[in-house]
């Protein structure tokens, strides 16, 4: 059976199970503690993070961008990264622009201080940071917003790559109960649409020891 | 004419100039001075970062390695990103690695320290982030030798975007005299090979004002 070494709060871990859970290609879901640094998982990865997937042929491949673009070159059945020359770049450049801009200025500030602080055993969430985080989501927020109005997916006319990493950023913060989706009507509508995939309802059904997510983290209708 | 927005010493800008040059594809490069955030620059790329390229055609594609899958895809004559799906995930993983974990703990603290900084008008550099650069490229050296002993180039049997990807970084932290090649035999055999192709050679010629790269940097028997 393919593996997928992950951690439940991680994006990139996110994206990954969203986008095998749209290909419909089964694998089981591992628990890895990276800051353990497991020697056997070293070897498989020797940056040390999570995600790792590795194939039942043995083929390890690393870090959440890789693996998507691994998953589309290897099962291209349900292709995700688009179709025309242009329509990849608007898709691997939001996937970057989650991936490293949102990340940086969103995600490492809020989900980065609450949670992987104290799984890490690195002391409390730093305020500066958290005043942060949620000020660079307001404009984030309007960013995804104007996406989702003005397109039907977020990289353009198909679902995309593109809507699978914002939608594992988000659903991460929605988890923390850290996302007002009140203040942000148009990016609620695209997220309602993804998040009623099929895909979606592992990340949904994720427990994590000292977090509670809010009632309307798993709820379809929210 | 096809037009690279990029800043001399970034990485992510070396690397597509070296892909460019390796694909022989004629470009016009224009220094983008991304601290001013021109507006018309912010709308061929809203994250306001360097590289972008432009094609003839008007599509702007942004970041590193959106544009290296975009050009091996638009212009597959010199394929670099591998053949088999083993080795496209070799390359991948070797290109996130050097734009992520090399770029954090070695680049950044020196590249960072040293230029972006005086760039930015943003002070001196920390030298706490000096030493811990220079002990981290340590290790980075150590592992792009072992590479290089075990492999023809860096990702395996073919010259790839992951030789590029490294070559970037070295040759940005060579040009402010970081690099003990004294130290790294087999990582500089390996970068003597990438520096001696022509697709160099615009990477050798470059002049950035406030700093005199040493003499080795454009030898290419250093």
């Amino acid at each position: 059976m393919r593996i997928l070494h992950h951690l439940p709060l991680s994006p990139q871990c996110r994206q990954v199970r969203l986008v095998l859970g749209e290909k419909r290609l089964p694998y089981e879901p591992v628990i890895e503690r990276v800051w353990e640094r497991r020697e056997e998982f070293l070897h498989l990865n020797p940056s040390g993070e999570v995600p790792v997937l590795v194939e039942e042929n043995g083929l390890a491949i690393p870090e959440g961008r890789v693996i998507c673009e691994y998953l589309d070159e290897a099962y291209p059945d349900t292709p995700l990264m688009g179709r025309t020359l242009a329509e990849r770049v608007e898709t691997r450049r939001l996937m970057a622009w989650f991936d490293t801009k949102f990340a940086a200025e969103v995600t490492r500030n809020l989900v980065g201080e609450k949670v992987d602080k104290r799984q890490f055993g690195r002391g409390h969430p730093d305020g500066n940071a958290l005043r942060a985080g949620y000020a660079n989501m307001r404009f984030h927020m309007d960013y995804i917003g104007w996406l989702a109005e003005t397109r039907t997916w977020l990289a353009g006319p198909a679902l995309s790559m593109a809507d699978f990493a914002a939608a594992a950023h988000l659903s991460a913060l929605d988890f923390i109960g850290d996302v007002d989706w009140s203040k942000a009507p148009a990016a609620k509508d695209w997220y309602a649409r993804v998040k009623s995939r099929p895909c979606f309802r592992s990340l949904l059904n994720d427990r994590v020891s000292g977090f509670n997510p809010p009632e309307h983290y798993a709820n379809l209708d929210f």
